[in-house]
């Protein structure tokens, strides 16, 4: 008889098992932090010094820094410190900066690459994450990858939705940034279970 | 007698852990996911602005940009947008597109860096790998990190074998990319047990 | 009575398994692998051609790639291939090489972005660590994330805290890269599991 108690223990400590490694409930379905931000570019034009964000530092043969190159802007790289807010409005008060490249690199659409870091220094947050990847510029919404943060999102990873929020007159644009991190670690824990522990809280027990 | 049972259980119950996680076997040496594509580069040299994927927008002092600078190339830029393919013919049919960006970064050898993105749209794979890493040219089999990915291809990372399989008068390349992914993420099943789930198909239970 | 054995089996290996999973002890507070080197970066000024290495490569309008910009040199791109030391001294025997490019990107202080590679060569370290992030020059001490690896680092990823060791003249400076790995993965018993077994020499079993 207690061999039988035995035997529900070990289908009960398989079904706690199981439940935590092999069939996650679908109520974890979301990501472990999630942040909506905007940019603001202005790109220096010859005749904004004083508030543009970015300049034209690179162009394909035959074009100049002061003008977006024909041809979808294909071979243009622009270097950025833009504000970062928390709502679409250029003026609201900047809880970080923006920073790094983004080139143009389609001669037939726009399209373009990004490599870019935001540097984050608010009451609410105070770190760095850190974004590459393809942006499809046309398409209303794109993902790019995290591929790091440091500071409040140390070791983090997660997707960052994309959308064209503004478009001025190849002066200003705005985007909206939608942050979702998959994989979040705690600092100062921060030895491999760390990011297990943080995403799983109705996980194992 | 039942302790014994019990003890039975236990041993069985390590057996079984210690399995997964301690020691896990030889045959669960590969990748969770694998992909050998071929991209191809036609550098922008002045006369063949119709067929061109890529150009030259930086170069050093005293060097243009439409000729390979002097000195190993070392300080050229190149953005590109090239197409992706199953095998190694330039005009089989695209699955995809490679953009972003490669940097000479060598005075005495052929070495570049690499910062790019594939973007895969066809039937098999729909989503964004994104590459960065340090590519000797002269090596036969190189490697770089695979930092990030988006769509089918969600948050995974790993590592790209890289070998060149033709390069003609510094015109054309030709690059063979070998895709293993070591941590692979189910989509939208998105929070960090996934990522275990999915490689560990014969561990635990 | 058997049945109690089993209750206080059921204790132990709760104990065990959420000592392993869910209370990581303090002494557990460390990354997995430690490294601190040096790299030097010898910018070029058109006068310097034998011991540069680094070329400013892209400059925003107005510049020219033999001095860096006025406004904290925003707009500059540098390539750079600089050697790697164990020590501060810029003639100790390179255990690699430095190679990538950083931007200028603000236009009221000091900071830049970063996307570069170690290259190691060396009885202790063969393989590549690739980083990315922006970097406040200004600030003593900063971080940026080491967003993947080859060879000894295969799939490693951590945070890089960088200080400015030396800055001479605006044509040499040192820094001093205090690499930190937190998630690192065995090679070549590359799949998922792998990693936390090897930061987890104390948990479990």
């Amino acid at each position: 008889m207690e061999a039988r108690y035995s035997i529900v223990f070990y289908f009960l400590m398989l079904l706690a098992l199981s439940s935590a490694f092999a069939f996650p409930s679908k109520k974890q379905y979301k990501p472990c932090k999630h942040l909506v931000l905007y940019f603001h570019d202005i790109i220096y034009n010859g005749k904004n010094a004083g508030n543009a964000t970015s300049a034209i530092v690179a162009a394909p043969d035959g074009a100049n820094l002061t003008i977006l190159a024909g041809q979808f802007h294909f071979g243009n790289i622009a270097v950025f410190d833009d504000p970062i807010t928390l709502d679409n409005n250029l003026h609201s008060k900047p809880v970080g900066r923006a920073q790094g490249l983004y080139i143009y690199d389609t001669k037939n659409t726009f399209t373009s690459w990004l490599g870019f870091t935001f540097v984050l220094n608010s009451t609410d947050h105070q770190g760095t994450i850190n974004f590459s990847g393809a942006d499809p510029i046309m398409v209303k919404s794109r993902d790019i990858s995290i591929v790091g943060g440091t500071g409040d999102f140390f070791m983090h990873r997660g997707i960052a939705t994309i959308m064209t929020d503004a478009y001025e007159g190849e002066v200003y644009f705005r985007l909206r940034v939608d942050i979702k991190f998959y994989e979040c670690w705690l600092y100062p824990l921060h030895q491999s279970f760390s990011k297990l522990i943080h995403n799983s809280s109705n996980a194992l027990f």
